[in-house]
């Protein structure tokens, strides 16, 4: 099994074979690109003009005719010869009769005989249908001439140059009909790995234990696709170097590039580099990049051949990085070159010496500044990509990132969507997913990124100005209070608004049925039933540690104290799973997954909002949905919750 | 013939027909957006994941499985029962029989009788094939449970996302095999006018005097299918308002929304106005907007129905303006917010005040600023919008913007491309074209973008610093050098590098055969033939004055020195179209048009370089092209060229 191998997570000791030769991310892009196979283009096909939009010129593309393609008027008016108005004056009037002008609109072409044209309003007429005028005409006056705009044999494109709507329809008025555009590069892409199923064909497969859903061959034929190139998706091969070796083979025959996917890290059934090494020439095996160290470079039979990881995550940055600029260079293209936009780091962040990491994040607009804050890190997880705003590099040689220095930000999405979207920073509940859908269909446009780093770490980010707002749930151990007494903690008078979301119903998450009959922490204890807890600095976490010292629980009887996931879903999933036979999270959670639940308390989540983000348009259009009847009636579908006070000011 | 209509020419008397309520481009598009028909969503389809690259979501998604969707290891090493390995320790070592544990890479299955993992580093294996270990294990270390990264239920994707490759691959890996998209809006167009010829089956009727290529639709149905509508493209409907009534409710019955295309001006044959009067409801006809004016925006059947001008440019604007987020609105996402980037305006612009101008611009990177210069402004000619960069907007109020002025920027290229480009200001040369091409091949991504003006105005352009090179071919009349005096006039020592292109063979394009047997300028002037003259400024003007001087011929005594055109191509094709009888101009453009030439003048036409862009990248790939045998190979093919000199530095 070789295909989701974790980079990140194998140290020196789990390699059991050495990478070959392991260069910089920036070094091993270059080794790709100046190999002679990456420099080749594609040849010229030629297509009907209009069914190339979208491709790349081969070669300059010049006029066959001229724009306009005849004389033309140029005003509304008459069509003359210029000769028979000369001497025309206030006091000599020239009487020009029906066959001696014709009547033009503004682009009429002009009649063969005449040559200059006389604007409407300056024409007198006459009853007898003559047309009399005061001023001669001089010749070819009022005339757009053939070619005036652009003349048959001009360049109209260059080569290299991406067909647009309006390019297609430019080209056919200077009567370009077809066009030669370079054809798009065939990019195979082979899966290898035993344990693969496809996710749609994949039948009851799918769900046997150790099934790798084969969704990479999906991700590289789209991005082959919207770069310009046709993916040929290859089914899985099996885990046997015979037959990777028959499929590479077929794969170098029917395409330009062929992308093996996973196989190339160093596990035990990786043989992808040996194979690489064996059939040609291996550029490169393991780049100093986080995600996708393992990628093998290589060139066989004057074709490249990427060897790209399994993890998702680490094939999409092994694309962008060394499969996209290749496809612009086989069409004849600049590579792309990335928006960098500075920002700030919205939370500390750590980073392994000696290695690139590629950081997915989260952005908002928070007051001027641009606040990026990294999402999950996992390279398992494509998840975050997709909820990514953009990305951040950590320079090999950086140790960590602290909050608030200065880093580069390169968009994944339109910035103005970015800048209209709010960023939330804090604990995490069910009520901002939907609240984030809501605002989505109400605001088109505008969204709601959060972060989900606990209730404590959310109001230090609220007061560092690195969110617009932070949801929390934080209780007072010495008054029982909810929320108010840490906002007044952290934030002077009127600096942030508290707004109440809901209250929420937290407890025990165990298992259909219930069956150690769990009704309380001191049954947890008692019982010795294995328990999963949150991370630290959670508001959940904070409140299981109240409710042990209440009921005068020592943390070391939890079995299982010590385990920590980051999410409420997280909890509720390890239950399900046999994972754990309890947990603590909210009702919403364990309806969600089928399980049970046993009610510890009532708690109060609340959305503490920077008071100078409260008249974004975005944020206007959240409050208000605190109030829909819609949104209510979503939230009473989920259990658990009581809108009773929503949108409550408590500050 | 109520095509090609020119909303800029027309002036008030013009207007033989009044437009109803003119509104601003601002109010205008309001008024559109907020008409109820115009707030409609399509409805939700539902298509199979790999097929919704492109699409938007009509809903909000949810994971339908976790991920991972089972337990499984984290790292190299063996599975175990946690408990079987408690009490474990250096002095007291425990010893696992080969059916006690299992051998798992990452990411492999955890049998589900196991619940831990010990990594491979701290297995010591025996030659019995025990597994003896020194350290307990902690129940579910090194293990990742099922759905620690993705819950089963949570939201992946909100409504009104665009679905990219990333997004498919992780709706796949959490089990989402369909997925519900907005319809694409489907979008009749709708041409109309007698005149009009399809540009690719018109056969010879495209060659017919006042034929007009109906290449609008093209246009439209392109911006359409980018903007993720479904373009319907009509056959031209003919100038009667019965057949366009039936045309507009065959259209009306199958598409969300209806472009007419022309017939929205005020001349003769417009009757669009009318009928959308008296079929629904007209909202505007006429906005202030140049290009664009002559728009008609209505509602039928509960419809919107788009009334488009018919000079291509002034349909790109209102596509752009109106169409664009109208489409938006329906597919449930945010109107299109471009990018406005700081620059400064490169030339002196006239604007006519109470009209919004939308100027399409060439760009480019001169020292620290983003420089702007217009480009042709006639609504006919779409070839300004496929050399445009990007666009400026001169606000209705504003008469004029002056060179150096600060300007608001929107790219419609990426600005990575712009900022990487040359910008030249200056006299014209068939070379400069040819260089562009090469420069694109030889260094794709980086272009040479030029502008037009003649030479006088070039070299002050690039002494203002709002270009990088100027094409130059001034002669000095007290001692008949070329372009060195003017070039020390204008700069510094040191400032400009003065490099040679070519020199080149003025003189007067006759028709085939010269028919009126003309060998020289006195010859024109005695024989009163009919001549084109080049612009004040440019450098074949200044050529001919001097010519003219030289042998005492008066000007007044060329028929026609008043007619000016732009470039030696116009000039070539009024000759060529029987518009003159002859014009000073380049060998090259006889040639390319198949006229005959008489030789006047060889000038010799040099670059004008600032010195702090001779080490932009592109700049040296240009330098490099004038010493490459291919360039020199096809510009001898053009003809009237002499590159002996070439690449030359005279400064």
């Amino acid at each position: 099994m070789a295909t989701y191998r974790s980079e990140a997570q194998t140290g020196p000791g789990g390699e059991r074979r050495r990478y070959l030769r392991r260069a910089s991310l920036a070094e091993a892009v270059q080794r790709w690109l100046d190999h002679p196979a990456c420099q080749r283009q594609t040849e010229s096909e030629t297509l009907p003009t209009p069914d190339a939009i979208g491709r790349v010129t081969a070669a300059a593309v010049f006029a066959r005719r001229s724009v306009p393609h005849f004389h033309c008027a140029a005003m509304d008016g008459i069509a003359v010869r210029a000769a028979e108005t000369f001497g025309a004056s206030e006091t000599d009037p020239r009487r020009l009769p029906p066959d001696a002008f014709t009547v033009v609109d503004t682009g009429d072409p002009i009649p063969p005989d005449r040559d200059a044209v006389v604007m409407i309003e300056q024409v007198r007429w006459l009853p007898t249908g003559e047309a009399e005028l005061i001023e001669a005409a001089a010749p070819w006056q009022h005339v757009r001439l053939a070619g005036e705009d652009l003349v048959a044999t001009e360049l109209v494109l260059p080569s290299g140059h991406t067909l647009r709507p309006a390019d297609v329809a430019a080209l056919l008025a200077c009567g370009v009909v077809e066009v030669p555009v370079r054809r798009r590069p065939r990019v195979a892409i082979l899966p290898s790995g035993d344990e693969l199923v496809d996710p749609i064909t994949g039948g009851d497969d799918r769900d046997r234990p150790g099934a790798i859903l084969e969704t990479n061959s999906y991700l590289i034929a789209g991005l082959v696709e919207a770069w310009g190139g046709t993916a040929i998706r290859f089914p899985p091969v099996p885990d046997r170097p015979d037959a990777l070796r028959t499929a590479l083979d077929r794969a170098l025959a029917e395409a330009d590039v062929v992308c093996l996917n996973a196989g190339s890290s160093a596990g035990r059934e990786d043989f992808v580099p040996a194979l690489l090494a064996e059939r040609g020439e291996l550029l490169a095996h393991g780049v100093d990049v986080m995600p996708g160290k393992p990628v093998a470079l290589s060139v066989i039979d004057g074709k490249p051949v990427l060897g790209i990881p399994g993890y998702p995550v680490s094939a999409w940055v092994i694309c962008e990085e060394f499969l996209h600029p290749l496809l612009c260079r086989m069409l004849g293209q600049a590579p792309p070159t990335p928006l960098r936009i500075p920002a700030v780091m919205g939370r500390k962040t750590a980073s392994r010496t000696g290695t690139e990491e590629i950081l997915r994040v989260k952005a908002g607009r928070v007051g001027d500044r641009l606040v990026v804050v990294p999402l999950a890190r996992g390279a398992s997880l494509l998840h975050s990509v997709v909820r990514a705003d953009g990305i951040v590099r950590v320079p090999a040689p950086v140790e960590g990132i602290e909050a608030g220095e200065a880093v580069l930000f390169e968009p994944l999405r339109p910035l103005a969507a970015i800048e209209a979207s709010l960023l939330a920073i804090g604990s995490h509940d069910l009520l901002l997913d939907l609240l984030a859908d809501f605002l989505a269909r109400r605001l088109p446009g505008a969204g709601l990124s959060s972060a989900h780093v606990g209730s404590l770490a959310g109001l230090t980010a609220l007061r560092r100005g690195e969110c617009h707002l932070a949801g929390t749930h934080l209780i007072d151990e010495a008054t029982g209070e909810y929320n108010v007494p840490w906002v007044r903690r952290f934030f002077a008078e009127g600096e942030v608004a508290l707004v109440h979301l809901a209250w929420r119903e937290q407890g025990l998450i165990v298992p259909k049925g219930n069956p150690l009959g769990l009704c309380s922490l001191a049954d947890v204890a008692a019982r010795q039933a294995s328990f999963v807890n949150r991370q630290r600095g959670s508001g959940t976490r904070q409140l299981l540690d109240f409710e042990l010292r209440r009921h005068g629980i020592d943390p070391e009887q939890i079995r299982g104290y010590h385990r920590e996931l980051y999410t409420h879903l997280a909890v509720a999933s390890a239950v399900k799973t046999g994972g754990a036979d309890c947990g603590l999270g909210i009702l919403a959670a364990a309806r969600a997954l089928d399980l049970d639940f046993v009610p510890i308390a009532a708690e109060r989540y609340d959305l503490a909002i920077r008071a100078d983000a409260l008249a974004l348009p975005a944020m206007e259009a959240l409050l208000a949905l605190l109030a829909e009847r819609e949104f209510h009636a979503t939230v009473a579908s989920l259990g658990g919750y009581d809108l009773r006070e929503t949108g409550r000011r408590w500050l």
